[in-house]
């Protein structure tokens, strides 16, 4: 049959929830600078959705950097590949101090971190190995997984007991087929907020022969005491074979890394598809980057400070008796039961009459009957701020328990 | 066995070649300002090698707006996901604008285009339909298509009755599955400069039922009347059902877009894995994206310059016998004979005693015992460039022809 007919038959999980799509939970604008203080239609906004942990978004030596690289270089310098003339002695230098920063022997610096990812996980298996991951792995991950065909075993999140036998199952195998075995996690997830427990799969090690690659987007900049990320955190970065983190978060930014042992590195440089035959990454953004680095490792207060408002959050939302969940990392999940109809009501209330602005997470990314919201505390909130926000969910939960925000609720279903 | 050792048995194509890599062939840095003269190894050299067809990266208006935009918003905004927190007016309005330049409903942009395209193809296809490809197609789109888990028939390049052959056995298992047909091909194809036969393609529509990706990567900007792109070239672009292109070429910056019909890129926002879960492309790209296409749809002299070099390049190549292939759009590629260490002195030749810089393209990317020379014209290149490039080629062919390039050449194989 025709395929944009039969393609429109069914919109998808996110697609059918059109019906509410005006801009309002779906392709919001936040307008204004990156601040706890944004503008959505209008009003402002107290906002917790922006992974810019660190508040070096707008960092006035970032934006300083940004503005100088940008006016010194354009956005299009270096055009090509890297390894055709998209080449630099700043590319180089940024991926010398990032190697350093992770306690590795070498970096390869990534175009974007959803393909870079992809690619790196395609360059390193053929279908002689077989990778090992956790249930809950980023999208980016599943497609990488899905470009290799030889054998993928899953184990539920973090279960380490079913992780060993998808080992001894992947060791029988490549024992037969002479591969090897790509263990794949995350250091934090970005939904749960809990760690990816590494400590646990590093201990593997001495039973079973795998190498183990690490997702850290959430981690980089935020876990461990210098913001070397999770495996700092869990003491065992030098387990950890490939270490992986965009720029997206912390360093609020594009483009991404990929740290290891150097032969390993330069394999990948020469074996990565995606960085092959697509663009390097724009010097302003290898410039701006240096410097968030820098800012990354010489100011401590900014860690310091993201960490004071996570433990408000979190204490303060615990001690209310809010669900959050399993975290152990900046990300705040607050779980509440309801519907869509229901998240629908209650976050228009939460943003019109409270002014808080949170990313609401429902199916097919969190179980049907689940309503997240997701909190992401950066290091330029502040105090008030959280409080703020821990009374107006306590209200808007209040409502929610009441049934206010159901769809035939007794009480009126039009909030906001 | 273990992952990494296993690796290393065998760098691949390219890592083989590294004991010639000193940033000389792989990895070399092009320094100064993008234009048609800038610094290699300390040397001036004319390059022939960057993307840069309109010459926009450094066009003084683009860059007056890259510096704006980048000291106004920052490099980090937006953050999040297009779908999160990522969208804004700028980003829209981009979108509605290459809608119109390029006589489509409506566009989707993508934060970056080989993971974009990736994604793309693989949200519009499942088990079900067939996927119906040229030979020569890029490795984003391979990539693409390796996510796809139903039949994919390939088709030799600009084979027209193969592809009808395939179409044939295409429906067929269609109309069993009850499935759909996606053909995609190209526009430009960049290595040899041919174009996709895009009209043969659309004829076709009348006999078979299929939709149309074309992946214009190298044609946007460069083909047609107005820059549209290889569909209006060849009078088809009505016939294109999604029309793909980068920024990286043209355009001089990063990110990509789809254009089509506008339930289809509605479809695509709520469907495509990379762009809901990857994030946006950041503003100064999106304000120096419209400054850009301003400039591409107001100032036809940018690339009417491009075609005055590109016919002198042709021309001038032709009549001194250089074979340079079927290319029928900027892209020349120079075909010589040679193996890869005639090539690399070859090239080391061009570059050290010329001083004339354009990328060697080897073995796995062209048959073995072949060695591409491509030259990208610009619009900022001169005639005199042209002349003397062309000069210089004739010296180092003779040279090549009469064995000095060989490892046991008569006499002496070191250059340069």
């Amino acid at each position: 049959m025709d395929l944009f007919e039969k393609l429109l038959q069914d919109k998808g999980p996110l697609g059918r929830h059109k019906f509410i799509d005006d801009n309002y939970y779906m392709f919001p604008k936040l307008e204004g600078e990156i601040a706890p203080r944004m503008m959505f239609k209008g009003q402002e906004v107290l906002t917790w959705s922006l992974n810019n942990y660190l508040g070096l978004a707008n960092h006035p030596e970032v934006r300083k950097v940004d503005a100088e690289a940008a006016a010194n270089w354009g956005l299009g310098y270096p055009m090509g590949a890297r390894m055709m003339t998209g080449n630099s002695n700043y590319h180089e230098q940024l991926e010398k101090e990032l190697a350093k920063f992770e306690e590795k022997d070498d970096v390869m610096l990534l175009n974007y971190g959803y393909q870079g990812i992809m690619s790196v996980i395609d360059a390193l298996v053929d279908r002689k190995d077989v990778i090992v991951y956790d249930a809950e792995s980023h999208a980016c991950i599943i497609d990488g997984l899905r470009l290799h065909i030889g054998k993928r075993f899953v184990y539920p999140h973090n279960d380490m007991v079913s992780l060993e036998k998808q080992l001894q199952r992947a060791t029988k195998l490549t024992e037969e087929s002479g591969g090897g075995i790509l263990v794949i996690t995350e250091g934090v997830f970005g939904m749960s907020g809990n760690q990816g427990n590494l400590k646990g799969i590093a201990a593997l090690k001495s039973k079973y022969n795998f190498k183990l690659l690490v997702d850290d987007a959430h981690g980089f900049g935020t876990m461990g005491k210098t913001g070397a990320g999770t495996g700092e955190e869990q003491g065992v970065q030098d387990q950890i074979d490939l270490y992986f983190s965009t720029f997206a978060k912390s360093m609020a930014s594009i483009g991404a890394f990929v740290a290891g042992e150097a032969e390993i590195i330069d394999f990948l440089r020469y074996n990565t598809r995606s960085q092959i035959y697509a663009k390097s990454i724009p010097m302003p953004l290898i410039i701006g980057g240096l410097k968030r680095l820098e800012i990354l490792r010489t100011q401590p207060q900014h860690k310091d400070n993201l960490w004071k408002i996570v433990r408000a959050v979190q204490d303060g939302f615990r001690a209310k008796g809010f669900n959050i969940g399993t975290t152990t990392s900046p990300v705040t999940p607050v779980l509440l039961k309801g519907d869509l109809y229901e998240a629908a009501n209650l976050v228009r209330d939460l943003r019109t009459n409270h002014g808080i602005f949170c990313s609401m997470i429902v199916y097919p990314v969190v179980p049907k009957g689940v309503i997240m919201l997701r909190i992401i505390p950066t290091a330029v909130h502040t105090l008030e701020d959280v409080k703020v926000t821990i009374a107006a969910f306590e209200k808007v939960k209040g409502k929610l328990d009441e049934g206010i925000y159901a769809k035939a609720g007794s009480k009126g279903a039009t909030v906001g």
